[in-house]
């Protein structure tokens, strides 16, 4: 049996699990990311729980997910501002550290991997809505990624309030219908800071507020979907991430009508962890592209 | 030499054209297409035009475009309302009557094939502006139909003052920037029913209503042009069509903002040939995955 390492570093918690070949969770494991302590505090938390594992299993492979954006074919996580990383060779640091093959992917680019490992349509879409909302596309199976920042849909166009985005463009998805969205919304109705959690049970109770932002955030991501849909006509699209997974908007009236238009939609059940399932399935793809058989490790092929 | 037969169907006019194996423009017609005298009228037409051109070159491959919903598999026009065609056996009655291979396929996806051969990007888009909106996406050189529908550039959402599509959305593209919509907008504010060319002239020559008309329309296929960019990330994306060609579409000061974002858009300069050229391109292909050689004719494979 081989086993296949990931981690998932976000901007709030990192979660690293141990899979066997057929996608069996082995270990899950997370901690908080406190981006305030820098790169290297994170780094060192992460070899001590990866080195356990590496120490107890054989492992195959190992893949390491990031918000973007990053450079994927060195390695590098280029500029990631939610983690305070600038030009960190991961790839080399974790590969050299553990004498095991280590790829770098985006995290929603992993998220869409994962999703399609589990749910094997052959073109289909994942959304993540988080802090940010970001996503994947899988074109006959692959990943596709344009020049290298396809599936930005966070950046679609929702109409709206004339809000400007960092990125340039007037009233983006992701100012309306994020994690963040959700919060400074609740906070511009009412006065108070609440975390997107806490506004999540405050419209699980009735609080009006909150119930209308619900709505109205599934009702934004509901019309970037048809969008997504009247663009790439997927088998499906996958909705995942903190905000998917509150009970509020997956109950939002919003979705209903999704279906007049002939989408298929389905919220993810992978708990957060698609995007160490897609790194697996990734980093499996990546070694059989490079030819690593299925008889040795990547420890043996570097060896040699 | 060999020589390819392509007839572009439209709801106002049909073209047809004679290229030779190196995209040369051999011959080039047009007629008008006059729905309202049926399917059997507009046929004979074809016959003759096309009758005409089969007798004086060896023609090894055809294909027809037209507007959809079409059974492309089948080589069956379903029901394209433009055209009042119903069920019409289109590649059967042309093969019998040519004893050539004949291929059917969607105009604005020959539109995107008629792009690609002329730009060779490996992943573009192209989207046509015409009576409606339509549209065309190349992945890694191959036209990308998702389920069959991919690329309906006509309605993805564009925000406005919540006007009911015909497809059941509300605030389609189309009904903000296609030539119809240009032409009820023109109507809305002036009282005056003209064509889209009559309303052009009249934005070049400075008529009020007719420039900011234009300028909207631009604005709003600005917008769609970046959506479709966070979602595709293509190379290019090129804007043809009839509405596309107008110079006051063009000038509009909205298009310079999308170069902000990156994204690279170029107007067609193919005058609406794209359609034929893309119809070659892929009859070429299909003779090719069919296995029919370079040194026989599909008269040769048909007559075995």
């Amino acid at each position: 049996m081989k086993y296949y390492f990931a981690a998932d570093i976000g901007g709030t918690k990192t979660a690293i699990g141990l899979y066997d070949e057929a996608y069996n969770e082995i270990y899950h494991g997370k901690i908080l990311t406190e981006p305030s302590e820098g790169c290297e505090k994170l780094l060192d938390k992460l070899y001590g729980m990866a080195g356990r594992l590496f120490e107890e299993y054989p492992v195959a492979g190992a893949g390491i997910a990031c918000p973007g954006p990053l450079d994927v074919s060195r390695g590098v996580v280029n500029n990631t501002t939610t983690l305070g990383w600038y030009n960190v060779p991961v790839r080399r640091l974790f590969s050299e550290k553990f004498g095991v093959e280590f790829a770098l992917l985006n995290d929603c680019n992993a998220g869409a991997y994962g999703e399609y490992v589990v749910r094997n349509c052959k073109n289909m879409a994942y959304m993540s809505i988080s802090t940010g909302i970001g996503g994947g596309i899988i074109v006959d199976g692959k990943l596709y990624n344009g020049q290298g920042n396809a599936a930005e849909f966070g950046h679609l166009y929702a109409g709206g309030r004339h809000l400007k985005c960092g990125c340039g463009r007037e009233d983006c998805l992701e100012l309306y219908a994020s994690g963040t969205a959700v919060e400074s919304e609740y906070f511009r109705r009412t006065g108070k800071r609440l975390s997107g959690v806490d506004i999540a049970e405050l419209a699980n109770i009735g609080d009006e507020a909150a119930v209308s932002i619900y709505e109205n955030v599934a009702g934004y991501i509901a019309e970037a979907v048809v969008d997504i849909q009247k663009i790439l006509d997927p088998e499906l699209v996958v909705i995942g991430g903190g905000v998917a997974e509150a009970e509020p908007f997956r109950n939002a009236a919003a979705f209903q009508k999704i279906g007049q238009y002939g989408v298929k939609v389905a919220f993810s059940d992978q708990a957060g962890k698609q995007v160490l399932l897609g790194t697996i399935h990734y980093i499996r793809d990546f070694m059989e592209i490079r030819g690593i058989g299925a008889n040795e490790t990547t420890q043996e092929v570097l060896r040699q």
